[in-house]
């Protein structure tokens, strides 16, 4: 199936593919709400299922997990059976974390991203499927279940929150779009600042622990401390979905996210909505001179990301200059993390 | 109005204002929701108000914000003209934030909660109605109107989610209740974390900023670190809404709410949902024997709270006794903190 050659498909092809994405991460999210209400019981608080008396938490949530990637798997591959298929339990249960995406059309799943808010029932967690041809993240879906809301986007046909529900306004993306805002020119004063703890909790100096609490604190202490590093963001916010992250900076509701860790499949969704609602991605590690040095696209992979919100243009810049300018903003308030890939 | 008198409401009559209150946080959200769309426009992106061309983001939040306080104010009014009331905006712009609160039937209300989020159009913000009667918070209600989703409570009668709406299924909080998942032994490793960063950034040590990251710290970092006080949370989770994260440890999603510099306003009514749901809620400030001094139900009004998720009693100890081992893990990890009241 991965071969190097140039994969096309027609417009009307990648329209009916979009739908049948939407439609999936609908059904999708439909098993994970059964997972949810398996625990939850009815309004009286009774446990409706038998099954709940001998599984624990934990497990409910792993097989929920297992069940929604394999129904996805399954009907993927009943409509586009010559299509590669990248899924994050598949994926992990495998020896090796090897970048995977080839040319080949390949569609790229999280079953659930947020698993630890899903496990606590906090609602931001979401189903997360991404259609990649050519390399690049065509379409995107990101369904969150609980609160029954859906961020998506097909290449070239805008990035819509709601698109094609049967009676919930569909609104583009950014949400304020006529135009995007500007980006401040104090940014990242005034900025939302979006980003997340992880798993790495090695308490030493250097680790990616305090690399990430050293930038946090540069980015949210007040104008002139930690050395003139201090951003002043206008609020921190960690969710514990990188993809819900992406989806929120695509809305314009979070102005930077910066994260290093994270794997295909937790953002090439949320990568084809952002580019497509017009935000910029690039690494999360600064470069040796954060200031001049050029600019680069991401690769979907890289596992380190700093993402800017789309931004209409002001009287002194584009939004594209703004966006590079808060970039470089962010980069001389981080520290660079360590997140590889094996054989990297 | 303010006496020291015992005032009473029958079952009745209190049961007549709950109904009232949870009818009154759903309009005074559709006001919120209007400001949105004031904002976002159609699906189309065009903008329906020309209001918009007069008036920025800023304006419109700020407006929206009084209008609604304003709004809230004359319902109750109308139907309480005796009662004392209580607003974020009109408390705010007096130039005393005494304790304000007296033993009279008093409304607390905050018309609009997480501003920032609402001003960057981040879901995580809410109407927040508390009814006060002889010191206590009688009656709760959060409405979080971009997910039209309430969490309400009147004392004696349970904590709900959707209670009284017209179409969503009405289920008890916490979620899972039947019963209340216990507290792991292991605590705080495995649970999530909930905190804000807040507006005082001063970098200096010895200043909440500061505090508040070595707190963050200890509660994040692997077992054996920080000099043992490493507590291994399973996500450090900031929303930006005080008012949203009680909700959220009510519901049981977060198991730990640690903060300090909130208001009447900002918590009052998650007080009360908390309180019915079956959380513990006490000072953020450590004791100076953390793991021995007694654990006292904190004040309205004392600005610094440390909550805990409604809990299930184990084999070992009471869901109560659990809930305490947690608080004093969670004291011997934090600092105290300095928000005082003016006056105090």
């Amino acid at each position: 199936m991965a071969t190097s050659a140039t994969h096309t498909m027609t417009k009307s092809e990648l329209k009916d593919l979009y739908s049948f994405a939407l439609d999936l991460g609908r059904k999708a999210g439909k098993i994970l709400m059964d997972g949810v209400d398996m625990r939850c019981g009815d309004s009286a608080g009774r446990v409706e299922s038998k099954q709940e008396e001998k599984m624990n938490a934990v497990d409910i949530v792993t097989q929920t997990d297992l069940d929604v990637e394999a129904f996805v798997k399954a009907e993927i591959m009943k409509k586009y059976p010559s299509h590669a298929f990248i899924g994050e339990e598949t994926y992990s249960s495998g020896s090796s974390k090897e970048y995977l995406i080839t040319s080949a059309p390949t569609w790229c799943v999280d079953p659930l991203d947020g698993t630890v808010n899903y496990t606590h029932l906090f609602p931001m967690f979401c189903v997360s499927i991404a259609f990649i041809l050519n390399g690049e993240a065509t379409v995107g879906v990101i369904y969150q279940p609980i609160l029954d809301v859906t961020y998506s986007a097909l290449s070239g046909h805008g990035a819509w929150q709601d698109d094609g529900h049967a009676w919930k306004k569909r609104r583009a993306l950014p949400l304020i779009n006529n135009p995007a805002p500007s980006l401040s020119a104090q940014a990242p004063k005034g900025c939302l600042f979006s980003c997340e703890w992880g798993k790495d909790r090695r308490d030493v100096e250097g680790g990616n622990m305090w690399k990430k609490v050293n930038s946090f604190v540069n980015m949210a202490a007040e104008i002139g401390g930690r050395g003139g590093k201090g951003g002043m963001v206008h609020g921190v916010r960690c969710l514990g979905s990188a993809t819900l992250d992406l989806a929120y900076v695509a809305s314009g509701a979070f102005d930077i996210w910066w994260e290093g860790g994270c794997w295909e499949w937790d953002v090439a969704a949320g990568f084809c909505i952002l580019k497509e609602a017009g935000g910029l991605i690039t690494t999360a590690n600064p470069p040796p001179d954060p200031m001049k040095d050029p600019i680069q696209e991401v690769r979907l992979g890289s596992r380190l990301y700093l993402a800017i919100r789309p931004a209409g243009d002001s009287e002194k810049e584009t939004g594209r200059q703004a966006q590079e300018r808060v970039i470089r903003e962010v980069w001389r308030r981080v520290e660079g993390l360590d997140y590889t890939r094996p054989g990297a």
